[in-house]
């Protein structure tokens, strides 16, 4: 039997659901040196949280996030609620010595983020941070493509990230569509997913210049602030502060070009995370719609042989694949959290700090800064430069 | 708290880790009125078994699987052995008072089959067989769309199921190349796939023809019978008895036209189980391997804008869907276990008989059987009249 | 200048327009040893025929296909008459010193086919049956992979041609719905290609087994014979007389496993010509909707890098395509009979015997032959053995 | 007979072939009011137009395109040289009463390009500019599906021309590589493409902000200036002086969030000229490497049932399809310029302007000038300001 480690989760909601799965079903796919233990679960709303509680397997929930990390049973604290808190509970969990994983995007501002990375570095704690689509197994079979060198000199990165949950003009004013909670909109949701896979695949960001959008800038006041879906009341119309949509194009320190589109305004398109590389000796495109999959060009084909291939991920030799079912029957969404605890239980145990992690956080923050500022200034910005 | 169910496993390889994930899984994706308890798996090498018991969660293991269906804590059996061991199993299970689920094809022979589904009528106990593919979303939603006559008359039903696992002419003779120990090769292993789920979108077949290849007629000798890999021995080659690829056509009792495929000497296709469906208002693809897909044509849709819609069904409305994520986040090969579990809990909890069961199984070997005598005698048969 | 050929076409519908566009384009692209001149096409509805000679450029029309026979400005006639013609017209084109390309299927029967290729053998003319698709370049390109062994030796031919324009029951009963006009229905008239293309691909038939379905049996009869269009009166009713679909399995010479299928009545496919070929070494995959594209899989590929490579065959390197433009711009369907009667050209220029000829188009029918003989039998037959 | 219209083409390369083969072809498919007839070619290299002329089918050549513009019997003049020399010649031509069409971009400077339009609109001769792209079926039925309201607001037009022809550092130093002769790189050649689709399908640009790369700085300087391929000196280098990619995000007028993308470094891609649209109602996309499909879809579409459907426009429905073959028989690249000129010619007979034109032209440079003053500027600039 493996040593147990505690886990204490701070938030219950869509995230929390992700997550807490992850932590269940690690144990059955991997052999990982520690095994978690749903401790306790923690949310404001004392019914929803003992039925989250109950639902998903936890030993027990608490409705004031302190309590989880004043446990000494609790040696994991992992963050999913909504990003404005992100900040107070991270600093507070690494002051306990906890290690911490937390949601994306790491904070509401550049100073918080930084300040939470001080905090861990400080108190020498594991953290990472949420960007789960890095452990799809297409997308760790591309790095490894990009690392043994099969790519060359990167030349093009294109990302779009691309949804529509939110066209309906009469869809209410969730949480995620207000400034103070979320930070921002389809940038801090969704194109941070688009930057990290960059700077996972591609390098560190050189300069960029963007836009943000609001195509719908009111709308019905929700009921209640959480989840996706809520009702609304059309009677009382509410300011939409965060971005509908944003563009932006980018230079890498090696000298890639990116551009970068998401959007929650993009019909037809449940959950399009697409990307493409260009490289001197192939290309590669992924999309998370068939996640599987990952298309390799290589220019070293046989002349009247070349083209994309389309290869399924689910062999023993792509990453993570080996530990499902034979090639061919595939995985989805839900694997990709499991991967990354994987990846942080190791890191745990052999010492080791593993990737994405807070510092990831905090260049992915500068982006996003960077994005905002740019699109006040209607100027190019330098990343590097954002403080 | 639902009330638990305890469940006894006999066997514990590819589709015992599927069927043990399945249980556990279930109970936080869906409100089933039954949670499965993992009381006992048992297999014949006691080093394997108790590995396996380990990592997959069972609470115990036994060596001899009489003593799962003997134990009055099991309420229901799983069966997931070499199919040549399931009657004998079954049949004893379910003079036992136990519920069963067993992996298909249902038996070795027609006979075997039908002494199965006696056994369970008899002892009024319930009863699935495996054909999880059913239980996919997208072939869920496919079932409704015809049900609701948005397809209209059938008239062509098509299936490959291909794979490529065995071309090399070194991979061994593993338990599922003889016909002992399988009954068929693609035939029953996959084959028996397209046929439940033309059953299941079709009807029933009324007559066929048929022949079933063996190209690779010898091969290396393997260490262990198990397992879909395993070390071969050269020196030594044995006889392949079973077929390495089917094709049938065949008519269905309402009239459509049916063509099958199966093999495993398709290269590139690791586990392409395909369908297609032509009716007189719509059509209908679907293929395993973006098994979140369904594909749809209409042929009352406005002229000029007539095309095949890629739908990705991963919308609460979509059948099983709503208990996952987001649209666009997709899931894999595994849920289909889940839904097949969470359905044969339905059905013992709330006393109906789910399908696929046993009477399925015997029409599906119905199916298989014909299939052999068409080979032999190359003239159509009777499904029928299949004894 | 290059020597001048005079075209003498009897014919002037659907097909008619496709040669009449090939012989003019066909010297813009390709340095043919012979330019084609378009001297006369013939009719029997003069004024039908008068209009199409003007609009695709025929010096003269004729209302009596003898006449053009006549000519001794004639070198070359071309039949694009519905096929109860073919045997008439070809045997007194060929006595008089004619070279020949006809439309597919050969001819009514397979005595009239084979006394047709009596007639061209015993006048020494050249003679072509127009089974265009194997023009294309990416099924040349396919071909030339499979002669230089980069498929080996091949397990599977799979191929589904699949149409739905008479899907309406109020389609009216136009001349390929009559048998003593066209022969059969989905069988010649699209099945038919498709067995060329497994000829020319995988090598002769063996024996085989299909069925014929009329699914709709009854229809409006039509004002007029011709055309793919007609008005249907729908007062009258008459008797459809060929298959609306068709369905074999078939084993070749060289031991590959075939699986046809060919059908009016498969909606939302307007022309779906697809095939699939699975060998020892890898694989091939070409649909007419997207001729341009070839997918192959090598089983020699990097492991993990396997896959199919989408390839557009529109470079130099691949056949035909580098009369064209610059890779990836497509050509499409007219282009295939380009090809062919470039290849025609070029056999009475340099005096050898072009392929697909009418020996293949009596080893075609004997296909077809084979196959209506296995629907009333209900049995395998030899291919080899129809006369 | 219709009444016929002289041609005379300066330039005679790879854009010359495509406009000869349209004149030729014309006729054939499309009942044009005017038979164009190939009356006289243009080039400086007499053995190569002397060559091209007899290839193509033009009646005579000349050296110097002076002599076509001062023949009474050219009514038309086609210009598809080298950008540099677009203005000199379709002035002179416009001066001499010819209509016109030209190769794009229309001219090397914004200021040469309304000189270009001052000239024809003084002499009111009708004029095109060959943005052939509008005119492939599938485009020009998007086009129909956003004036008929189908689409709705248009909040997205996202633009990737990617090819990937100049990726090797040995390939020479072709024409299209020198400023002087092409005004710019990918930018002039293919986003031109995109902006031209557009301005079509969208509307007029606002303002916008972007960034031109060269990858590979120096290249073998070739030994002939024309052409897409020539020998290369590696002895001696030159200095690219032209954008090998260009990125840039765009608003417009009403209110459309568009990003572009065109890369001559984008391996794999041959001719990858994609766009994609998201509106309010609906979504399209389209890509020129599949031409005759596009993807729509509508967010009307039953619930459950919404996807993007795959459209094979080759129905007489579509617009151009009707003059070709039945549906599903696809047509090609040379097609759009069919369409083209039948829209140029047709325009002529009766007497209104087609698009699109010069001002067309003059729009596009605008937008090709607003990037390049923001490639220096860094940052966004209104194009309507562009003088």
């Amino acid at each position: 039997m493996n040593k147990e480690v505690g886990i204490g989760m701070i938030g219950y909601q869509f995230m929390g659901k992700a997550h807490s799965h992850a932590y269940r079903d690690l144990p059955f796919y991997f052999d990982s040196k520690l095994t978690p233990v749903l401790k306790v679960i923690s949310g404001r709303n004392e019914s929803a949280v003992a039925e989250a509680a109950e639902k998903m397997g936890w030993q027990s929930y608490e409705t004031d996030w302190r309590k989880v990390i004043e446990r000494d049973d609790i040696e994991i604290v992992d963050i999913v609620t909504p990003n404005h808190t992100h900040a107070e509970i991270a600093i507070a969990a690494a002051e306990a010595g906890k290690h911490i994983i937390t949601e994306k995007p790491l904070a509401l501002t550049l100073d918080e983020a930084k300040r939470m990375y001080e905090a861990v570095k400080k108190n020498k704690v594991k953290h990472m941070i949420c960007h789960n689509y890095r452990f799809a197994p297409a997308v760790q079979f591309a790095k490894k493509l990009i690392d043994d060198g099969k790519i060359g000199r990167i030349y093009h990165f294109r990302a779009n990230y691309l949804q529509d949950w939110i066209m309906d003009p009469d869809f209410p004013l969730v949480w995620r569509l207000k400034k103070e909670v979320s930070g921002s909109g389809a940038l801090g949701d969704i194109g941070a997913h688009s930057i990290d896979l960059a700077r996972f695949l591609v390098g560190e960001f050189d300069e960029l210049v963007g836009t943000m959008e609001t195509f719908i800038k009111q709308r019905p006041i929700s009921e209640m602030s959480g989840g996706l879906s809520a009702k609304a009341d059309k009677s009382q119309m509410g300011e939409v502060t965060v971005d509908d949509a944003v563009a932006f194009i980018a230079k890498f320190e090696n000298g890639a070009l990116g551009t970068f589109e998401a959007s929650r305004f993009a019909g037809g398109n449940r959950n399009k995370n697409k990307i493409e590389i260009n490289g001197e000796k192939g290309s590669i495109r992924w999309d998370m719609e068939n996640m599987n999959n990952l298309e390799v060009y290589l220019a070293s084909d046989e002349p009247g042989l070349q083209g994309f291939r389309l290869i399924n991920c689910t062999e023993e030799i792509h990453p993570y694949a080996g530990a499902y079912w034979p090639p061919g029957h595939i995985i989805g969404y839900e694997h990709t959290f499991i991967h990354l605890i994987h990846e942080f239980l190791s890191g745990i145990a052999e010492n080791y700090q593993p990737k994405p992690n807070f510092d990831d956080g905090v260049k992915n923050q500068q982006v996003l800064v960077a994005i905002e500022r740019s699109t006040e200034s209607k100027q190019w910005v330098k990343v590097g430069e954002m403080k």
